[in-house]
C-alpha cells in the first residue's frame, strides 16, 4: 500500500496535531504518524527533529504539526485540514465555501489556542507550576467569557444553517474540527461546559454525530487515539476550572 | 466605478485589518473601508455591528475583520488575505505555493498575535493598566525567545529561497505580511529589533523593497494608512521593549 501522507507531530499527546489526524482519519487516507514510529523505521523524533532543523526540502516548519505530501511540507494546523480536506471532498469546491470553512477552523484554532495560553499566559517555555497564579487569573476570563463566546457562536452558525453542519448542507472538516474543540473542553472545562450545554443544543448534537461517523469511531476506539493528559493543548487542571459568579473582577 | 469589497474593521487602528488593508491596496482593488466611512454613507461603526449582530446574510463573523465580497462574508485576517491575493495574482496557483504561503501568513498573524498577548495576557475585557505586572512578566519572553524565534524563522525562509521572496521566487501577500510585522515590531519593541537587526539582513531587505512598491509608498504616504497607537494591536509601552540579560529567568 502507498503511504500518501506523512504526518509529524509530539508524539504522546492530542495537541494541535489531533485536528489534523481527525481529517486523515475521516477521509480514509493512509498516512503515517512519523514521530509516534520507531526510530528503526525512519520514524521517532530524531525524524522530525531532522526536518525542524532545514536539513529536508521544501518549506521550512517553525514548529509541528506539519504534513509531508508529494514533496510539500505544509504546517499551521487549519492550513493542514483544508488541504486534505480539498483532496478528499470533506469541503464544498467553490472559493467562497472553502474560505468561509478554513475561516471556521481558524476560528476553532483560536479558541484551542486560548484555551492553552490559560495555563500558559506567561510563556510557553515555562511550566504551568511557574505560573499558576497567573493562570488562575486568567482561567476566570476564559470560562466566563471565552468559552461561551467562542462555542456560542459555533451554535449561531448551526442555526443560520441547516442546524446539523457548519458549511452548507454537508459534513465537512469545520465539524470535525469543532468536534475536537468540544471534546477539548469537556476535559480540560467539564464544569463550565456543563453550565454552557443547555445553551448550545446544535453543538453537542454535532458533537454526538461527528463522534458516530464510522471512521471516527473506528479511530476514536482505536490506540492511534492518545488520551488526553496535563501535557497537551486541553489541560484538565481543577483549580482552573472555576465557578464564576458576581464577585468576578473588576 | 464599481466596488468590488467591503471590509470591515475597528476604525481607529491598524490592527488585524491592516494586513487585509496591505493585501487589497498592494492588487490596487477598489474597496471600502466601511467602519471609518460616514454613518450618512451606510459606513461607521453601525454598519459593522449590524453585521455581527447577524443581522446580514452568509457566514456571520466573530470578530474584525471580515470582507464581504459578492455576498460572502470571509473572516480571519490571514484567510482573508488569501482569498484577496488569490484573485489579483499575489500568490502562486499551485496547491503546494498556495498552502504554504497561507502557513507563512498564519505564523505571521500568530506572531502579532502574541505581540497583542503581551499587553494583554489576562484578558482582552480588561485594560493595559490592569494587567501591567503580568504583561511585565510576559514581555521578557517575547522580546527574549519569541521575537527572535519568529523573524529568525522568516529570514531563513528567505535564505532557503531566493533571498528576497518568501514564497518562490515572486512577489505575494506573505511578503506584504511579513513587511507589516516587521513595521509592527519596529513600532512596538524597537530595541528588540534594534538588537536583532545584524541577524534579520534578508527581512530588513525585503521590508524595505515592499515599502517602495508603488501602490504601497503611495498607500503608507496617505491618510488610509492610520498611524500606529496605543491601542492596537502594536503598542509602544517603552517598560514592555525591555532589556533582557543573563539575570533572566527562572
Amino acid at each position: 500500500m502507498t503511504i500518501d501522507y506523512a504526518l509529524y507531530y509530539w508524539p504522546g499527546i492530542q495537541g494541535r496535531g489531533e485536528f489534523v489526524r481527525l481529517v486523515l482519519e475521516d477521509a480514509g487516507a493512509s498516512y503515517r504518524d512519523v514521530a509516534r514510529e520507531p526510530e528503526s523505521k525512519d520514524g521517532g523524533m530524531p525524524a522530525m527533529m531532522k526536518l525542524m532543523k532545514g536539513e529536508g526540502q521544501g518549506m521550512l516548519p517553525l514548529a509541528p504539526p506539519f504534513l509531508v505530501h508529494e514533496g510539500a511540507v505544509i504546517a499551521q494546523s487549519a492550513n493542514i485540514c483544508a488541504y486534505v480536506a480539498a483532496r478528499h471532498g470533506l469541503v464544498p469546491k467553490d472559493d467562497a465555501s472553502r474560505a468561509n470553512a478554513l475561516q471556521v477552523m481558524l476560528t476553532i484554532a483560536d479558541c484551542a489556542d486560548e484555551a492553552h495560553d490559560v495555563h500558559h499566559p506567561i510563556a510557553s517555555s515555562l511550566y504551568y507550576e511557574d505560573q499558576k497564579a497567573e493562570a488562575a487569573r486568567r482561567a476566570r476570563y476564559f470560562v466566563s467569557e471565552r468559552i461561551p463566546k467562542f462555542l456560542g457562536w459555533l451554535e449561531r452558525v448551526l442555526e443560520r444553517g441547516d442546524g446539523d453542519h457548519l458549511i452548507g448542507k454537508e459534513h465537512s472538516y469545520a465539524d470535525l474540527g469543532a468536534f475536537q474543540l468540544v471534546e477539548g473542553i469537556a476535559y480540560a472545562f467539564p464544569k463550565a461546559l456543563g453550565r454552557l450545554g443547555p445553551k448550545i443544543p446544535r453543538l453537542l448534537g454535532l458533537r454526538k454525530r461527528v463522534a458516530e461517523r464510522p471512521k471516527i469511531k473506528a479511530y476514536l476506539a482505536s490506540e492511534r487515539r492518545i488520551p488526553f493528559n496535563t501535557k497537551g493543548l486541553f489541560r484538565h487542571y481543577p483549580e482552573l476550572d472555576v465557578e464564576v459568579g458576581d464577585e468576578m473582577e473588576p
